[in-house]
Formats: C-alpha cells, sequence, structure tokens
C-alpha cells in the first residue's frame, strides 16, 4: 500500500520514521520546501509529492493543525481518489473536524488524537518510537467505513499504541484538561519568572521540578493559539477548574490552615493512584 | 573525621550513600526507629546513635524540615561539642533557620539549600547520585566559620555539586519562585482534574505533558505544609505573579485575541534561553 503524509513535522516525520518497512511507499506532501529536503535527506519518507498524489494514495496521514485538517479534507473530497482510501487525522481537537468533514468522505476519515509528542517540532523533531506504548484515541468510530476501521487498527498496532475509543465530545473535553489548560498554566509560569527583576538569578535555583512545569513552555506558539481556539469553551471551563483550586489554596495560605492545606495536598496525591 | 547525618529520609540517606567512603564513620540519628533500621540494612550509615552522638562527631548533616532544624540547633547548642564543629543544614526556606541560630554555634553553621530532590521519600528513596551535578546554594557565607566554611566546600565537591552564594532573604525569594509556587500550581491540577466527574476517563488521555505538570502532585503533604508555612510571604507574592499572568491569559481566550496570546506565549518560550 501507498501512504502519503500531509505535514511532515514531529508527528508526521515521526510516524514516517517507523513505517518506512509497513508500507510499500511513503509520499511526504508540505508546503514548506525545507521541511520536504529535511524528512527526505533523514530517510521520513521516500519520496515528495504534492497533493494529487493522494490520488494514488491506500492512506493519507493529516499531521498538520486542525484548521489546516478541515480545509485538506475540502481538497481531498474534490480529488479522484481512490475508494478505499482511508484518511487519518492527527488533529489535537476533535469536534469541529468530524463537524465540518464533506459528508461523502467521512466513512473514510478515521479521526484519531495520538497522546504523543514532545515539545520539540520540525522534520528533524522526529524519533521512531514517539507513538510506541502510547495512546491513540479514536472518535465517533460507528461513523468511519469497516475497511477503513481495520486498515487504521492495523496501523495503529503497527505502531504499538492503546486504542481508546471516545465519543468527539468527551475527547474535546478531556483533552482541555489533561493537555490545553496544563499548557497555559506552564506559559503563565515562565511568563512570572521573566517578569521578575531578578530573574536571571532566580533560573539559576531550577531543578527537576521546575524543569517539569516550566517543559511545556517551550512548545510551539503558533501551533498552539490554533489548538486554543479550536477548543476555546473547554479550555475555559477547565482553566476555571484548576483556578478554583489554586484561589482554595491561597485562601489556606493567606489564613495558615495548615492542616486544611494539608488534607488538601493529600486528596491531590491521589491523582497518581487513578492514572 | 567523623559524621552525623540527623533525619535519615531521601535527603540524609542519599548524603550518606554518596559519601561512606570519605568519612572514617558515619551515625545515623532519626525519631523514627524503622528508618533507622531501613537505613542501616540499605548501608546509608555505619551506625545508628542518638543525639549525643554528635559531641563525638567533625561534621553534622540536618536533612529534617525546617522546624526541626530549628529545635536541632538549640539542642546541640547545649551539648559539649567538638570547636570545630560543622553544622550543615539542608533546609528548603534559610532565613528562619539564620536567624534563630543560637549566637555562640552561629560560626558552626553552615546555611545550605541543595537544590535537588525527587518525589519520592524515606530511606528507601535514596539514591548515591541525587547530588551530583546539582546546586548548593550557600546563605550568609561570611557568618560561618573558616573550619567551617572550608570542611562545607570540600564536601560539596566531593558530592560533585555547584555551589552559588546568596543572602537568605533572597533565597527564599527564590525558592519560592522556582519550588514553593510550582508545587501549589501541581497540586492545584491534581485536584482540579480529581474533582471532575469523569476523572478515570480523563487521566487515561494522560500525556508526558501532563505527566510533568502533576508529577510534583506526589509530594509529600507533611513536609511540604512546614515548607509553605515557613516561606509565607514569598510564596503568597509568587502565587500572586503567576496568577496575574494566568488571568492575563484567560482574558486573551476569552477574547479572541489570538495573535496577542501568541505574542505572550513567545515570551515564554524564552525562559528557556535564560535557563
Amino acid at each position: 500500500m501507498v501512504c502519503s503524509i500531509v505535514g511532515l513535522g514531529l508527528m508526521g516525520g515521526s510516524f514516517g520514521l517507523a513505517m518506512r518497512d509497513y508500507f510499500e511507499k511513503i509520499i511526504g506532501i508540505d508546503h514548506n520546501k525545507n521541511h520536504c529536503n529535511e524528512a527526505l535527506k533523514l530517510g521520513l519518507v521516500d519520496e515528495i509529492g504534492n497533493f494529487e498524489s493522494i490520488e494514488e494514495s491506500d492512506i493519507v496521514i493529516l499531521a498538520i493543525p486542525v484548521k489546516g485538517i478541515i480545509k485538506a479534507l475540502n481538497e481531498i473530497s474534490k480529488l479522484n481518489f481512490k475508494d478505499d482510501l482511508t484518511i487519518i487525522d492527527f488533529g489535537s481537537t476533535k469536534e469541529s473536524i468530524i463537524k465540518s468533514c464533506p459528508k461523502h468522505i467521512r466513512k473514510n476519515l478515521v479521526a484519531s488524537h495520538p497522546m504523543a509528542g514532545t515539545e520539540y517540532s520540525g522534520p528533524n523533531a522526529a524519533i521512531a518510537d514517539l507513538y510506541n506504548n502510547k495512546i491513540m484515541v479514536v472518535c465517533n468510530i460507528e461513523e468511519s467505513g469497516k475497511v477503513q476501521r481495520n486498515r487504521a487498527v492495523d496501523i495503529f498496532n503497527k505502531l504499538k499504541m492503546h486504542i481508546k475509543y471516545m465519543d468527539a465530545n468527551e475527547h474535546d473535553r478531556h483533552a482541555a484538561f489533561i493537555s490545553h489548560m496544563p499548557h497555559i498554566v506552564s506559559f503563565s509560569i515562565a511568563n512570572a519568572v521573566l517578569k521578575q527583576e531578578d530573574k536571571e538569578h532566580i533560573v539559576t535555583l531550577a531543578a527537576g521540578g521546575f524543569r517539569d512545569m516550566s517543559r511545556l513552555a517551550k512548545s510551539n506558539p503558533h501551533m498552539w493559539r490554533d489548538i486554543f481556539s479550536e477548543n476555546k469553551k473547554n479550555l475555559l471551563d477547565s482553566i476555571e477548574a484548576f483556578k478554583s483550586e489554586l484561589k482554595k489554596a491561597k485562601k489556606m495560605i493567606e489564613n495558615e490552615e495548615w492542616d486544611k492545606l494539608e488534607e488538601w495536598m493529600k486528596t491531590g496525591n491521589n491523582l497518581h493512584k487513578i492514572m
């Protein structure tokens, strides 16, 4: 089978690297010429193509931001693609993608979100084991065709991923809590420290804990603005839930209610029992 | 030289493990009998002693919480200790310790704070390379005796640590930003997720980013309540600085000011250039 990857950054590039042996041919597609050259040089894909290359493909991976995926689905719907074409998108919010997918290609689409990533981006950031042992969320699977489901499952198994089926709605809410809000929090920590006059002095003390908490603030701002805008309502809800806990903690500290604060922290400890 | 370690948890135990060859003898001291037995069994110390063992010691490491350190300094001041006794405390806030140290033993004390740790505690958590390549903050060093300074520096060098000299005041402010506030933030994330009805479902999506952001919420609540209470003012200031950034981000999201939000994130990216 022939596979096209649209978007040769961290996600698309890592997919290519991991799946080179699985497909007869992998075609890379990206607006960014530098990314194309790098991907070819790094051996992430077999050749570089253009959007029309999708007509000869059996599988298309859309490893681009959500707005790009919505546009790409529209363009694909106008191509003379193979009947069994399987489109797998890696968009980080799912409801808007599924809602805007042209009806006659809905069965071709398997709406997925790999819970994998690093703080780096671009083809150079690609690593072969990015997907290994990670969760792949697949949304509203009952709307995908049978051939497409089976192909997608085979691919995710080959990547050694654990598949979780979920409603798109539910996925977007969960993603806000597990990923989008923590990004806003990490950027807030980074900016709070940077506002301090003695910031250089402060960060000389940074140990593991602070490195963990500020790592997400390395993420790509251009990519993340789109994710935030696509999931605005859920993101604001999850920020509100976080703020309410922070407010509670601040009040206990102000009032020196140390027993109560200790209980609140003990409750927080329980998170790791369910993770 | 003979070294006593008061407190056989993660910090004291790891110190013993790393320094067994350096001292003639290491005596472990801990109220908790189980910790004493474990430390002996794990080879973290040579023998178990009691507070009077400090009289035969050249070095004492106080690897206990701040309130315990303040009490211990008072008790040590009444012992018949050696003239050159070097007391090194590992307390995570420094001003209250230095202020309350009995005058006649102030020269014996080297007030230090290793920027090292894990989210685990107890002798079982001890690891030989905990201090390796980490920062050791030493505060108000001009108030320590010459012999004591030199001995402490030798020990920190043996541990392969990088020494930073700092005013106690400044240290406590920095520690709030780099460690204490991020702990409150991590516990707030954990509690916010735990409040959600579908929490088990949410955490199935947890990938690296969320694991990083929630790791500090595994920390020991009993230990941290004391750290927070010792550094209340600085902690509240740093929470306020964080909250003001979060509020700004929330407002930009509500108002869909995506360009502005992207700029704010780009600024946050700069943190890692100075770290």
